[in-house]
């Protein structure tokens, strides 16, 4: 007996149209259907072959089993409500940033069960269909929130699709992902941002700085080519965890200020040693 | 006739190391000589194949044509003057990270023809021999310091070295490269330090909180696992100008708090969007 089912996947850019090659290349999908407000996504992501057809949410719920929502932690917490309402037997999964929010809409509604909570810890700095690439998600984690709450059958779709696409597993609560996340993702992002910009605006007066740019500036730079329309309602959600690590940040390089000003460079020193303990971490 | 030289390295770790195989691979050295005063990395550099032979300072100079100085900026300085004392007609090449310390000792010296003062703006995050790959420095940009006070046939041998390793030159005076290298270097290696430090201090209450880490997270704090005894003489060489880049770093992280303790979402909209500019640099 065949796994594969008729998937709807809700968002066809760099998550979504990322995921519909993985579930076409590893034999998932019997059928893949796109559903995506913008119109240019629609037809790149048909063109590139990302999903068989395009339909709008309500038509592509009613010829699916399976319902994939990869769109902005915004759009996510509007729609979960009606989505939650027109699924039957379905398995429905989201791909979102943060949790806790869009677990306080579902958590009451009587379709709980057929929902799963998921942040697979992949992405790039680009966006839309055309971003969409090849062997995304292996060997990285995907975080599956509060999965006491879904139904059984749910889960374990959920967990093979996942597993199949190289992916490994973590199990954790809303809360305690929304803080992890800001740690280990959203505040990479603002120090990206803050670090951009802070170089742009010296650009203003002095157009040869980037004639110099490395490749561990361009390392730290990267992430802030992301797409605001996906980060901005992020930061909203989980506000208070990021404004936390910011603080927690910032003190920590005033730190490095100290020691500059101070000329301390014995502190300086063990900061860096310190630092360098991510080694055990980051291979 | 062969442009092939008897060269010195002094510092076989992971910029003189790397630039010995290159030199190697390309067919610029007819002799390559290793300086360097850790024991252990004179026998590893051996062992690589890096270098031909290990001597010590005054003998590799006596040996050579090219002299190469690939060690910390604060070791720099000091050898420096001997170095200058010691040379002939050698050409004398130094490849360290901050300048204008350095130029105001060599300023004066009768050999400060022979010298030319360059930052090939290539490194990783690792060090020592073990470090040294084939391939580095290739596709990145080379700066050379007051080029003027070159004589011509040092700067040429010079600029034609960095062209055979697939470097594009550049030129620019000490003073203004430290400021660039603020920009595009310095402040990179302090932030990097500093989430890395923001994020290993949460991870002692919560030992949990790395197994989320993403591709993202990783690309922002490699530069974490640099080598204090290289970084730390960088900062204190260039510490007026990586103080004013990291005061306005600060204030620019200090915008994004602000905006998120204000739940202004729009002007965090703005500076997401400012920050996006960086894709016309960074591709």
């Amino acid at each position: 007996m065949s796994d594969r089912k008729r998937i709807a996947i809700v968002g066809v850019g760099l998550i979504g149209g990322s995921l519909a090659l993985q579930l076409n290349e590893k034999g998932l999908a019997s059928r893949l259907i796109g559903v995506d407000s913008n119109r240019d996504h629609q037809k790149k992501a048909l063109e590139l072959g990302l999903v068989d057809e395009i339909m709008d949410l309500d038509e592509a719920i009613n010829n699916s089993d399976v319902v994939i929502l990869a769109i902005p932690v915004d759009a996510l917490v509007k729609i979960m409500p009606h989505v939650l309402d027109k699924i039957n037997n379905h398995v429905l999964i989201d791909m979102g940033s943060t949790k806790s929010e869009l677990m306080s809409i579902a958590n009451d509604h009587p379709k709980r069960g057929r929902y799963v909570a998921t942040h697979p810890m992949w992405g790039t700095e680009y966006s839309g269909p055309q971003a969409a690439v090849h062997g995304a998600f292996e060997n990285t984690a995907v975080i599956i929130c509060n999965a006491n709450e879904s139904d059984e059958d749910a889960l374990e779709w959920t967990k093979n699709m996942y597993k199949k696409i190289g992916m490994h597993l973590l199990e954790m609560d809303a809360v305690a992902h929304d803080l992890h996340a800001a740690y280990v993702s959203h505040i990479s992002h603002i120090t990206s941002f803050a670090l951009a910009n802070t170089v742009l605006e010296k650009e203003k007066e002095d157009d040869a700085i980037f004639e110099l740019a490395s490749a561990g500036f361009a390392s730290t730079v990267r992430l802030a080519k992301s797409n605001p329309s996906m980060w901005v309602p992020i930061f909203m959600q989980n506000r208070e965890n990021v404004l936390d690590v910011l603080n927690e940040h910032i003190s920590q390089l005033r730190k490095f200020k100290s020691c500059l000003e101070k000329e301390n460079y014995e502190y300086l020193q063990e900061l860096i040693e310190n630092a360098n303990k991510i080694r055990r971490i980051i291979k």
